[in-house]
This record gives C-alpha cells, structure tokens and sequence, in this order.
C-alpha cells in the first residue's frame, strides 16, 4: 500500500488550508500572558496597537480562537509558492540503510529561500489594510529580512530592516536582495536610533545580536508617525501563520494514509517548529495520537536546552514587553563564528510552555556536524540546507540510525526550512577544515542571565 | 471562461511527459551536418564516441526519430523537481496595464536554480549506464556547472568543471556549491591542459571563455581513460533534454485553453529556448498554429543579430567538430563587465537553421534594461530572475507594451529559465548605478571572424 508514494507530494488545490491553527485554543493550559515591564501587570491588546498592527495584535492575545480564516489577498499571494512539496527522502533511507520512513517538508523553493515569507505577506497585509506608511523589522541571517521585503514590495509598502552587523557583513547578496526589493537596509547597532548608540557606545566592536535589533526596530516603529513593527518569529502571531506548514504536512501524509512517529524542526525563535508541529501537537493534546515532537538547536545558543524559563525581556535593550520563555539572557549574544540564523536569546513562549510541561523534546548539536549534515544531504537529495535547516537534517539523520539499530520502521517528518544560497561562505568554510564551533561556557551564560 | 486560470499551474501527474520530443525530425530541412576538422567530411557516430557518451553521440545525430524515451531513473529524478510551474503573471499585467496575458514557465525551482538540470541528470545517465569513470565539463555563469555537479553528485560519478576565469572569481559562491556538491573545479584557462597553457602564454591576463574552457574540458576528458566530455547547451542531445520545458508549457496551457501568439526566450547557446520553442515550433512547422518566436541575446554578444552563418569551430583552440551555426568567431570574448551567462560566440546549429529559414526572430538587449526588467519583475512577481532570464522579460515586457498601445490581449509565453541568486553583485552594480553596457564594435567582431 505504501510502494507508490512519490518522492515530491504536492497536495491538491482542494486540500489546501484556508484557515490558520491557532494551537493555544486547544491547550489545557495557556502560556502565561505577556506582562508591561512598566506595571508587571498583563498587557491589554491596546497597548500593543502602537507597536503592532491591531489584527496581529489581536492575534497576538487570541488563546481562544482554535481556527483563524486566511485573508483573500494572503492566499491569492500563497498561490504563487503554496502548497509547498512534502519530500520522500527515498535517497537518504538508502545512503543511510534505514528503515525508518524519511519525509520533509520543503520551504526553500520561493524567492526568499525560506518558510519566512509565510508570515511576512500576512503581516505586511495587515499592515496594509490598516492604511500604515510603513514598517521597521529586524533580521538576522537574512531569511526574514528577505521575505518581509518581497511582502511589502507585493503591497508597496515602505520597509526598515535592521540587519545583525555579523550577517550585514558576512552576508553581502542578502542585503543586496533585500536592496533589490526595494527595503532600506541598515547594520545594527546603528546611529540611528538611541538603543543602537547606546550599544555602540557600551560594546563598539560589537557584531550585533538579534535582541539588539529588534530594540532599534522598534524604537524606530514607535518614533515614526503610521510605522509598526513586525517581527519573523518568536511571537504567538507568527506561529499561528506558520501553523500552513504543518497543515499542509498532514494533508499530504494523509493521501498516503502516513502519520509521523517523530516530528523534528530547528528551533531559533520558534516560528518554524511551531508552525510544523501545530496540528500533530493538537493530536497529541487531545489524545488522538502520540508523536514524539523534538526541537533542534544550535549549542552556540541553546535556549530550550540550557536557558532558563522565567520572564525576560524580547530584546537587548528592553524596550519589549516581558515574556515568559525559556532565555539565555536578552543580553546574550552567539559567537561571532556561529554560522546561519538560530540565534535568539529566548523561545516562543508558547513553545516554552509545550516543551515546560513535558509534550516536547529538545536537543542542541554543534555546528560542524550540523554542517557535515547539509553537506551529506545535498548530494543525496539534491537540495542544498540552510545551515538552520541543517539542524533538523542532523536530528532527522540521527534518529533514522537508531531505526537501523533497533529495527523499527518509524515515520520520521522533518522541517526543511529553507535553502542555504547565502550561506556558501559557511559551507566552504566547513569542507575546508576550517569551521570551528562554538559552545557558550557555563559562566558565558551566568553572566547574561534573566535578570527578572 | 479564462477567469479561473490560476497565478501557478502545476501539470497533474498523467499529463507530464514521459518522452521528449527531437524537433529535427520534423524540420523540412535539416540542420547542416557536424564536419570532421581534419577531413571536411560529416562526422560518422563512431567520430563522437571518444568524446560523448556513445547514446548522446547517437542522440546528436538522430535526424529522424520524433519522440525518444525519457529513461525510468531520469524521470524519477524529474520528479523530484518536475513538472516546473507556469505562471500566469497577473501582477506584471496590471502593473504594466497591458491586455495582453503573460505566462511564464519558471525553471528556477531546483537547487542548481536553473533549467540546466533537465539536461545534466540525462547526461549523467546516460554516462552511468555506459559505465564511464567520470566527466568533464565547462561551466560559464555557473548554473550548468551547478546542474552537473548535482547530477553527478546523485549518480556517484566524479566531475571536473573547467569554470570561466571571469566567473569563478566574481562568483566565489558559486564555487562553493559546485565544491559542496563533490566535484572538482578549476579556473579556465588554466595549466592543466595544452589548450589552457596556450591561451595563457598568448593572453596571460585573460578572463577566460566559454570556448576557451571547452578546449579544455575536452582535452581532459579524450588524455582519461573512462571519461567522457558533457556540454550543457548548443548541442542537439541538449535542445531534446530540455523539450520538456515546453512540452510541459504547451500541456499546462492547454488546460486552460490558451495557446501563445508569442514565444519568447533567452538566447546564449540555445538550450532553454530550443527546449521551450520545441512543441510550438513543430506546430508552426506542420502548419497547425503559427506563433511568433523571439530568441533575446545580449548585445555583449549577438550571435544571431551580429554574427554570420558559417561553419564555425565550437571551441577556441579548434580541437572540436566544425558546426555550422551563427556565429562571432571561436575567438569571441565578450566584454569582462558583462554580466551573466549567455557569452557563447556561436548559436546551436538547430536554432541558427531555424532563424536563417525564417521561422523564428531575434533581438538583442543591452544589460542595465535587462537588469532593469529584471528588477521590476522581481519587486512585482516575487521571483529574482538571473539575468540570463531577464533579457526574455525585457522582450515579454517591451512586447506586452506595444500590446497596450494596440489594444490586443496577446498571449505571451517566455521562459524564466533560474534564479540570480549569486548575481546579487551585479544587481548591486545595477541598483548602484554603476553597472555599464558592453556592445562589440564592428572591428571586434571582424577581428574575432570566424575564419572557416
């Protein structure tokens, strides 16, 4: 029954979503509620209007809500790189000698290289619909940047991306793709707002931070008449558009009468995985079934792994409202050698409370052998990773060897997240022997610890 | 009851093909035939086999055969990218307020980010299956090189890619993945092949060529036992790989009724636009339809425009078969600012009997309008053409513009053959103002004159 599975599954029309999941509906118990860092007292959606878009903000605190209508305009748009394929990794099973059934979900095949773009048209829809002039974001690799400016280039909407120095650097055709779309773009910290001067006054050599970005982004939204600000992953708002990825997964496994055993995403900010896992997790909330749901990290930055889950700050210069995640600290900054995204002091507090309260595994690999992962899988697969995705390649990889070990013919979904086009500096640096990594000491991560 | 053609039209499974079609076949008048250098004489099948692969050397002569089988483990692998999605481009309609409807056909969903795939896995097939050691190719731009890599990469077969000077040096990352896809790669000319030491002894500071680094490539492959030489374009085996680009087109277009009044597609050695023409040339050919096809080259280097139709060598140092073809002269070398591929001197000879018998057009494009289309496009379709692709949209664009101003609502097809992801430093130059044309004078061309 199972001989005749494609390797390239592409849903039909008339299974597409049409509808957002919103997992924290079906959660027995909500993720606690973002707090004013002014009065420790829960935020009102109508505080969040002068830095959101009043529908994102709305969604933002929507616990109740389990099924969310895509706006007309949002799936026109996802029309032009939706349904994205459900691969067979035939190629992998047989290199690797497992028999264990390997699947992944691809993201990578539309122009921002990456799942990013899911969020960004519907964020930069909202923003349209309100009538804003513009918005500010950060980014730090580059996916979101990319995928934000392609979305507001859809809307001609005027867009600021704060780019993370180290990337802004390192990363030249990001910023020059970004610069095609027609986005300003600026290296942060920068001069150009006092969150960044104060940094660069604080740490002038300093090659930046993803909490450090988002501080100037958002200085930036509420300084500027009709401004908000967006942001790629982290928030409540963000994995619920995200939420596409894992439907449409389990469509597709679906016309083959397939359920994954296993379910792995890299987990920076969140977006991906809570987007992949939303409605196996919904199963397993509801009994339905029981996968195993495992979160892959960087250990240049491990958040689930080694953080802590208490309230923090969302960025460096604590500005944002506090959430309760797991955090390293939001002055926490990777090493400058830490290749691709990945890179956020804290996890999406709702993925902090699913992985708090047991639904969810975590585990950190360092870079090489996430590396050594990539490399392996795009000469048999014919694709080749982000160095983010990698990560979850490398869980996947794992866990398929144990198969072979124990026997066991489990179902194993992953999230290939994105393509790694602007990141061969990283590759060539990793066949080249020259790619070291980079594992923060205990006292690194005391010395940026939470400080609420 | 065209209201309801979709933004993306992916084939259904039944109706992608399952052979590809050899336009020569149904071509009144044969294209001339490859000459032995030595003897002036029609090359027999047994001249090629020391150089291809003995079914690529039968495919290459094949006059008379209108459909040949798409191998079982070629169409496995077309299905891990296959069909390509044709786009209906409403946004650039209406941004251009045109009544025509533009369709294109998008080759760039694929790791090595072009069309060049559809031909490089049957190469590596068909190598496979003789049982040959290995390959050796040329790359320009990059994307063929990339093709290869991977389809060499997928059957175990190692490759040695001669890459032209210019482009190994403006694209590092290019470099990078071919690298990370296991294959070998050498700056062209170089010192590891007579033809190489003789170019750099008469020009030691050269950017390199295309025919420079086909001389090269050659050479490797007949001084190796056990390899042969592969050729990602101007040939006919090519021209055939790549029907399925329109033969999926024309089956996609039916679906929703349409045909093309137009065909447009970019023109270097003729790959992509034999391969899309392909199905609609035969119908002009046998009287059914009688579209319009436009082959756009670069003013860099306009073999059709500007060249001659003469017998001509294939590479620089005169080691290959003479075709007859439009031509520059083997000693061709476009300006060192030109960006992107399309810098071959000569024409596929199929194509060149096509044009001279006048069923079929060209134009030629200076490169900062094809920048210039190129960015527009990607701001409005949220695809980042390479600049190969993006001389096909300055013509679709030009064309749906005189559209506008007559009233009629043509319908247009063009190729959009990759992605320009490792152009971003070209874009750079375009977005900066400081990207300059490069137009040969007619003393270039005369001295560079093909001498047969």
């Amino acid at each position: 029954m199972k001989a005749n599975i494609p390797n390239r599954i592409i849903l039909p029309e008339e299974k597409t979503p049409t509808q957002w999941y919103n997992l924290r509906a079906d959660m027995p118990e909500k993720p606690p509620a973002l707090l004013n860092p002014g009065t420790g007292e829960p935020l009102k959606v109508e505080e969040l209007f002068p830095i959101f878009c009043e529908e994102l903000a709305r969604q933002e605190l929507n616990n109740t809500d389990a099924w969310i209508d895509i706006p007309g305009e949002v799936l026109d748009y996802y029309k032009t790189f939706r349904p994205s394929p459900l691969h067979r990794a035939y190629r992998l099973e047989e290199e690797l000698g497992t028999p264990a059934r390997i699947y992944f979900k691809f993201e990578g095949n539309n122009t921002s290289g990456s799942h990013k773009l899911n969020s960004a048209i519907a964020q930069a829809y909202y923003a349209k619909a309100q009538g804003l002039r513009g918005l500010t974001t950060e980014t730090g690799a580059g996916q979101w940047g990319t995928a934000l400016a392609m979305a507001c280039a859809h809307f001609k909407l005027p867009l600021t991306v704060y780019m993370v120095k180290g990337s802004y650097n390192q990363k030249p055709y990001r910023r020059s793709i970004i610069h095609t779309f027609g986005a300003e773009i600026i290296p942060s910290p920068s001069d150009t707002t006092n969150a960044g001067r104060a940094i660069l006054a604080q740490m002038p050599g300093t090659t930046g931070s993803l909490g450090c970005a988002i501080s100037e982004a958002v200085e930036k939204a509420v300084t500027n008449e009709g401004f908000r600000y967006v942001l790629g992953s982290v928030l409540n708002q963000v994995l619920l558009h995200q939420s596409v990825i894992g439907l449409e997964s389990k469509a597709a496994l679906e016309l083959y009468d397939e359920y994954p055993d296993l379910v792995i995403g890299c987990a920076g900010g969140g977006s991906n995985l809570g987007g992949l896992i939303a409605p196996f997790m919904q199963d397993k909330l509801q009994g339905r079934a029981n996968p195993r749901i495992l979160a892959v990290e960087p250990a240049s930055c491990p958040s689930l792994t080694r953080g802590k889950y208490v309230y923090d700050f969302c960025d460096t210069a604590k500005v944002t409202p506090l959430a309760k995640m797991y955090t390293l600290g939001s002055g926490f900054i990777p090493g400058a050698n830490h290749a691709g995204g990945l890179r956020y002091h804290g996890m999406s507090p709702m993925l902090s409370k699913l992985y708090h309260d047991g639904y969810m595994e975590a585990v950190s690999y360092e870079q090489t052998t996430v590396f050594g992962a990539a490399a392996e899988f795009s000469k048999v697969e014919g694709i080749l990773p982000a160095p983010e995705s990698a990560h979850a390649i490398r869980a996947a990889i794992d866990e398929a060897l144990k198969c072979k070990e124990t026997g066991e013919a489990k179902t194993i979904l992953f999230g290939l997240t994105g393509t790694g086009y602007f990141d061969m500096t990283a590759y060539e640096q990793y066949l080249n022997g020259t790619m070291s990594d980079v594992i923060p000491t205990d006292a690194q991560l005391e010395a940026s610890e939470p400080q609420s």
